[in-house]
């Protein structure tokens, strides 16, 4: 039986606050629930800012140890798969040097700070043996890759327009305290890093290159209290929010907007592609509908757009779940991306197209920097 | 630390397939979820119909035995909590015997196939000194416990209206094969037992017990293949669809609804609320939302039902799980129902009235039954 | 050229206020938008309460006189279509008057105040070489003709289930002041006659005849100020809201339920329907919408609800207004129902069935009566 | 009594197909609708290019005559407001025309096919007595008057987003064939005359006037048949979509989108301001609601989108037409805007701020051609 044979794969992590629940969740319930992986995870080691936090999450978790030191982790020759959720500033060194060390990387979004820190990482792992992943991880909802596979089968023909936006309020309210991501040094950029980066990888990944962008950013905030409640304030120096309009390769022209100060936007990324024969809009506080509209032949006289619930067995990832119309929350792609870098390393197909790797990561860092510089220039830039 | 002292809970299960993945899953997820939960659980048998299925399901979810025989589960000394999950005909007989024994209970819904049986359950613990739940496990969705809380707070003031419908178009299709669930034997009953037991409990839980009820029911699809494919055709003997008109003891009136034959739901719980100051809706599909609407003073003129994203931090089980916005999916209120009654063993609180007792589960078939019995004889019937 | 030879329509109209409005405006606005309709008004007299708001009236529409009698209208000889607005209590009279002195008739809903009232004034015209048509409008609605089309060639298969309801807020406040349709006198009943009326009417145009009914009414608010602002109380002795439960001559199901308790909802007629292939779904809020949900053949995996903009060129009544998308609003139906009416007269086909005739009036108030006695009864009531 | 006194205005109309039926609309409304208004209007005469259409329409709509050359309505010294709905390249002549011999005027957007001819239409009444309006009518949707008064009182906040989008499927088919709109010596543009400075319009109405612009246009279907169903091709020179980011005075940043190239988009305007403090939304396809998010105190949790019906009696236009919730269609905006500009003529009131003048016309044409030049160029415009 399989299960008897099943392969262990060594796990380090870096990180284990914020985003990095969502993987460390995605950890534990992978074996259970993908009947169809062969493969068990040993959670070797955890790295973290706070020794009691890093000794609590280890325990609760199972890792067998937690240190504060990423080093320690990075260079534990037991680990075969390093987990990247440190904030931007600490994703090219531990990446760099655990591949050096040959380990397998899933890497936290954006790659690098900017696009030199991200090419030198795609560099760094482009000739090596080692599987290389970002976390683009809204690739594995089950409504963007039904989307994918709509667009690829030219249900909506060829793609006119592309809007993508992802927005939220995290930062309307200048008394929200100052972060990392608010320091150009730590961060690299604002929500062009943070936001954008992400409904741009789906530009990529659903329609294809960009050629020419321009655009407007601001910081709105420009000073916020160094923590909670402080009196003291420390300086903003990245942008809240971004607006801009995009050509691609192919042609088709779209938006891109990213903000903090949309008060009434939660988790707000939304994209519509306008086709020749159709249309697609999503909305990642809907995860789980993707609404379609097909130009139908005359005949039907019921055109409109669709509200698909995009969780029958015959979607992507159906069946793996719930019954059909019970929906999945925003951890599940975590869990179906780690499924797929695990395929990958464990020799079951590769890790592009459908996710992205080392090389997405550098693309979408162009992307960033192309839009950010037509902000600061007024000129339209060419990725 | 109270993490070395964490207690540890015995933890036996019947059945392994469909609803049973979903407690399956919140054993595995409440330990490091729920980071202020001092439990462990110990896996120790699961019991199934199929000799190979149940065996790996037991070693993927780490269980020490798998059995098909549920007596072995449900007598042995070391199990201190029975989740069962096996059909309505075998959820008397295993939970008695359990609780003959001091055992824990988490039952599926409904209690029993029938008043009668539900209320020797309800009689079978209720003197005892074990803990015991019946898993409408939807009075833990965030959204629901949040209208709960604005009801009880007078925000819409005095219920007048509250319609309850669960329907979906799992038997629309007169292909669909025969189960146990089509069969009174076994079942009790149909879509009533089913669908409609789950929101009548959310009609007591947010508003209160029903005086009296009137409706029809219906079999629409008389027969139905033996199994899938199958030439051989089983009847059906209970009902797929029903509808009716119910009382509150407060006066409150409204309409129920359940049915299987409703192409496009797919697992559309929906319920509506209209109070003497305003009103909610609340759809399972959506069921991160509630809809909010409040009779403003005249001064504010933009009225409107409020479309509320149920993930703030102060929100019902906020900031358990992830940022704002970040949607749940249809299992977590699975793992929010465990948590709840392990802190009712553990001597944190009771199991009622947030969470649903046997006695509710008593109660809760009474008012099934005097649907059926409604629809039956044409007559309104005094729950 | 047939404009010359245009053929006049000379009318008169009892009522000015309230839903009057709305049949006077399809009467100012037939000729110039519906092209194709060769008729003129004239504009021959009108009657209402107040002497000083008829003259007004009179006036600005362009009557030859404004009265206070409405005898005066009713025996004009030179009035070839009386259109009744008048209160429910003022139906009978005028219709019975006029049938029997040759006019056309269009009155308001509901036909009379009870099964009684319905069936004499249906015995009134039956015989009688005149058009008659009672205003359920919003068989007009384009969406909802769509419906009936959809139905009528099976999209959606034989319908299995129903809902109705007719909701809105208007009583839910008890400062609200008394007016005659709070009064049994005059209005015969609460809103069943007045908001249950038209949706029943709905499902008999959609679905068929109604073959029994059963359910709950209540009066919430039983005292209202006699007038705006007025300490004094009246009584009020007919429900405001009820609730229940039908089933169809064809064995489908559904609820139907009415009330003005209803905060938030303000015009909210909603229906649904489902098939055994499809469903629909609409709401009178957003009337220019229809929700269509088919169950496609496996090989389309895009399932779900359209929303369908009913506004193309092909949709009914397309291109009589304005381009596609271009909605229309509430009061368009008025001028679709009365279009009709007088192309009947003209004996360009007959007011049945597209149209409710008197005939449809009396079989809705049975319809009407059978809830009212099911709610007093507490019994299931053959219609 | 007022009516007897009621003024009289004389009433010249250019053109009689497409948007000035609704015009034609709101001339034969206004009066019966707007109690209030006192004045009666003279049809006097209606130019056309069909000299048995403009026939046909003048009877129809009771105009004393209908001619083929616009020259005889602008000149008839009878005739004191003029209506110009003729085609872009026949605002100015007339419209300069009619303002030398002291008509008020109505002129259809865009006002001039260019920021030069917009200019001097400007210069043609700025310093003459008579009042001039452009056709602007969103402006006057209850809906986009309520966001107005929100944001002018604060409720949102100050300004940080402004989003503003009017796309269809118009020219999505490429067999629909080619009409003046698509050549530039008539139209001026393409989708930015014709679709964006509606939007436009919008954006200096709720927000204010534009700084800076960039963008990118396309001609996605270059030709088109010459007539319906014809072999011969009309080459396009305008563009049929258009994307850009905008930049306000007040530091706002937004999106502007403009395109006929959107399948399942109908009539699909759509704005969205994200405050300091709140958002509004809006989509002309449900053209009856405003979506309102208050950033509300802490207290309240029910923190959401609310979805306003925008009919209630203390709404703008609220009681003159029908009860809260009985919803209005396109062609209704018209109406107000047409009473507005009579109170004008009357002088009650001025054409600004609430309506359009020539100087907004102007103004609009400024940021459309700066909308072009970006495209054009791929640099950031001033405006």
């Amino acid at each position: 039986m399989p299960i008897r044979t099943m392969p262990t794969l060594n796990v380090g992590v870096l990180g284990y606050a914020g985003v990095a629940r969502a993987h460390l969740n995605a950890l534990k319930k992978l074996p259970y629930i993908f009947w169809s992986t062969p493969v068990r995870f040993r959670l070797v080691g955890i790295a973290g800012r706070s020794p009691s936090g890093v000794e609590d999450v280890a325990r609760r978790y199972g890792f067998e140890y937690g240190v504060t030191d990423w080093r320690r982790v990075v260079e534990d020759p037991q680990i075969e798969l390093l987990i990247n959720c440190a904030p931007n500033d600490t994703h090219a060194g531990p990446c760099l040097a655990a591949a050096a060390l040959g380990k397998h990387l899933l890497c936290e979004k954006p790659l690098g700070r900017d696009t030199g820190e991200a090419r030198r990482m795609w560099d760094g792992v482009r000739r090596r043996p080692v599987c290389h992943q970002v976390s683009f991880n809204y690739r594995f909802i089950p409504a963007v890759r039904f989307a994918r596979e709509l667009i690829q089968a030219g249900e909506i023909g060829e793609i006119v327009h592309f809007r993508m936006r992802y927005t939220d309020d995290s930062l309307s309210d200048p008394s929200t305290p100052h972060t990392w991501r608010q320091e150009r040094r730590r961060a690299g950029s604002g929500v062009v890093g943070d936001l954008a980066s992400h409904v741009l990888d789906l530009g990529r990944f659903l329609v294809g290159e960009f050629r020419n962008v321009c655009g407007f950013s601001r910081i709105v905030v420009p000073r916020r209290p160094a923590r909670p409640g402080a009196r003291r304030m420390k300086p903003v120096d990245v942008e809240d929010c971004f607006v801009g309009a995009v050509e691609f390769a192919t042609g088709a022209l779209g938006t891109l907007e990213a903000s903090g100060c949309c008060p009434g936007q939660k988790n707000f990324l939304t994209f519509e592609a306008n086709g020749t024969r159709g249309s697609l809009r999503f909305n990642l506080e809907r995860l789980n509908e993707l609404e379609v509209f097909r130009a139908e032949p005359p005949v039907r006289r019921d055109r409109g757009f669709k509200t698909v619930l995009v969780t029958d067995a015959d979607h992507p990832y159906g069946g793996r779940w719930w019954p059909s119309g019970h929906i999945l929350g925003w951890e599940h792609p975590f869990v179906h991306q780690l499924h797929h870098l695990v395929q990958a390393i464990l020799g079951n197909g590769a890790v592009a197209p459908l996710a992205a790797t080392f090389a997405d990561g550098y693309a979408n860092a162009r992307v960033c920097d192309a839009m950010l510089l037509a902000a600061r220039t007024g000129r339209r830039i060419r990725v």
